[in-house]
């Protein structure tokens, strides 16, 4: 068992570096019958790993009196803190409260303040408070009242021996809210934790496992925990540690190695990185779209304050589109295709005339599931790509379902002009 | 405890519905650092309801061996069928494989099909197999081999007593092909199990609390359980059973109560409904986006052969577009703003001049975080809608995140178009 042996090492190199473990317990029928994605973790967990307490465990069950007993009583053994989200809500699925009541062995009570709190939120509504949600400002005796600003079922708060419980909504918006407003702050530092450092090195171009045959050998400080992290198309690589300065340092020396492959440090996402650059280079950009049909903007647009580099652009859909509004020749597109390096260049050139951007990118391709054909199968995409005096144009065939095809492709966009870039900044 | 007890009972109702338990165990450090949302809990519990297996336990643990050894030994003991996903990668953070090897008590062999199948992929990609993937060719014994044509790690199957345990790669991709190819036709129906009927009724324009206070008498059959699904600014109500026929004749009673908050029955998603509406009443759509800066324009084209319906259209995100592309009157823009009913329509009145769609739809709003005035706050949107000689104009405040104001506003648009679609149709 050599391999369990390396791995015992590296986790108990880990643990000198985290401290305080923590589990998450999610209730939800729903996310066990696949109908919700359980984003709340993912929010949790990012919240906990920057605050230096990592979750270690997590755990979703159903709305089952059995079953949150036993998750209960197993993670407030095995946890100093536990955080519980979904099941509170006003309607019959929700039956956490009372689970935890029973668990704790504290009868639950009427809380005068949460009701009131209930009826203020519904008669700003001018509507009359349903007597489902009478029972939202029932509350274990004993645990501290967390109010919610954004709905009607209050967090719960319980501490014991430097343990802490918190029980809190499971709706993202409202889960979040309680947590920045009550529970951080709570957090930050009562355990001696200590913020952990992360540092991301995005890759593009390479596969993970050539990645970790360039790094074979190279001389990892034990004080540093390393871990590939596969995108969608692409691998970042995720140092961490809890001292900046070996990061910075063990991520200089890294570059030596895969620099050429890396396309950011640290990067949001890729559409903040391009939107760093054309910041930093006085630049617009304009975007044309087929196969992803706005993905592009989206993506682009989700970033806040894109409207200092983002004009905007056409989604050419249909090919009366292409034709009428950018200038595409009909010609091309019965002799080529509306999927050709033609056309995308054609689309190119309409959309810099009615734009007048610096930076230009136009996307046409097929992303299935019909549509294919043997020359021109599902995945095949064509760009066109302009800056300034310099224009291209590039084909691809990525693999995968529909959205995986759009992702892809609005994504190979967002590279290609960072690349771009970067090379004008050279 | 009385609401214990009725929890209780409504659980063992739903054992009468659902048989056969699951267990998934999804490994990764980056799961429980926040860096990865769990995507794949969501398909195999989505695949498993739909073949009747429903998913009653689901728990993330770190690339641990002695966590893995833990939850494998909970999991086997505890539920008939056990599905294990990530840590099988390449590279040195994945030491799931030797922890099942020792939990089952079967040595790692050598496997020179998976071998040859490795060192292929990478000579189709010219290039020379890393010596670290040759890890990935060793397999317990007595487990069974399930090729993955999506990567280099394989499948692994071991089944013993009427239990199955199945242990796959964690990247989304080949997960979802392996569990296709070789996993749901080993457990379709080897359980006795009944696949579950599910039917969603999407509601729009009411809050859970007054939807179930309208609800309050409703005689629900005993064989149908439902839930409440809140989704982003609407709610869902689903209803499940064994008995197609009994779930149809209870939604024909939930729609005598609420069905003037329901705007699909069983949809995909809004802009799928939105596509069939179209589709059915033989209309073409074009967007412009403002805000949401091509969101819209991707929703829509998520649905595969949204090209029968959707034209495409403009993301006027700059004012130069949205004046010299749309020919909104620099003056509106100056006088009310680019965030106005006003700017709204003289948009949608470019677009249908652009595109000369039958429905047409404008979107322009401040999705913040900047930008917001005590007038004109963040979050606040206006919309511009026309189908053929109707024309009108609206004006939202929607709350949150930037992410979340964009979301809603696009799904907003959405809605309205359904709601037009289905008032025409009438």
């Amino acid at each position: 068992m050599h391999l369990l042996c390396q791995a015992q090492q590296a986790e108990s190199d880990f643990r000198k570096v985290i401290l305080i473990m923590t589990a998450i317990i999610s209730i939800g029928n729903e996310i066990l019958l696949g109908r919700t994605l359980n984003t709340n973790l993912q929010y949790l967990a990012t919240e906990l790993a920057a605050l230096g307490l990592e979750a270690e465990y997590a755990i979703t069950i159903k709305d089952d009196p059995r079953e949150i007993g036993k998750a209960l009583a197993y993670c407030w053994e095995n946890y100093r803190i536990v955080i519980c989200t979904g099941g509170l809500g006003p309607t019959d699925d929700d039956i956490t409260k009372s689970s935890i009541a029973e668990f704790f062995s504290a009868p639950l009570i009427h809380d005068e303040a949460v009701w009131e709190h209930v009826q203020n939120l519904f008669s700003r509504r001018n509507q009359p408070t349903p007597q489902t949600n009478r029972n939202q400002a029932l509350v274990p005796q004993g645990f501290e009242v967390l109010r919610n600003d954004m709905g009607t079922a209050p967090g719960l708060h319980y501490s014991d021996n430097s343990k802490s419980f918190f029980a809190l909504p499971g709706v993202p918006l409202e889960m979040q809210w309680l947590f920045e407003t009550h529970i951080r702050q709570r957090l930050r530092g009562s355990y001696n934790n200590k913020p952990l450092v992360v540092s991301n090195m995005h890759t593009w171009g390479i596969s993970e496992s050539l990645l970790a045959e360039k790094l074979e050998h190279f001389p990892w400080p034990q004080e540093i925990k390393h871990a590939w992290l596969p995108q969608t198309g692409r691998v970042d690589l995720r140092l961490y540690g809890s001292d900046e300065q070996l990061i910075e340092n063990t991520r200089k020396a890294l570059m030596e190695e895969i620099g050429s492959y890396v396309w950011a440090i640290d990067a949001q996402s890729p559409a903040w990185q391009l939107g760093q650059l054309l910041r930093s280079q006085g630049l617009k950009l304009a975007v044309v779209e087929s196969c992803t049909g706005g993905l592009l903007g989206d993506m682009i647009t989700e970033v806040p304050g894109a409207s200092d580099y983002f004009l905007g652009g056409v989604v050419s859909y249909a090919n009366r589109i292409k034709e009428e509004v950018l200038g595409v020749p009909a010609e091309i597109i019965e002799s080529l295709g509306a999927v050709s390096e033609e056309t995308a260049l054609a689309m190119l050139s309409g959309l810099q005339k009615l734009s007048r951007a610096d930076l230009a990118v136009s996307i046409t391709g097929i992303a299935g599931p019909d549509g294919g054909s043997p020359e021109k199968p599902v995945g095949l995409v064509c760009f066109a790509f302009a800056c300034k005096d310099t224009k291209y144009a590039k084909t691809m065939i990525f693999n995968g379902s529909r959205v995986s095809i759009r992702f892809k492709a609005a994504e190979y966009a967002i590279l290609e002009l960072i690349r771009l870039l970067e090379s004008r900044s050279l």
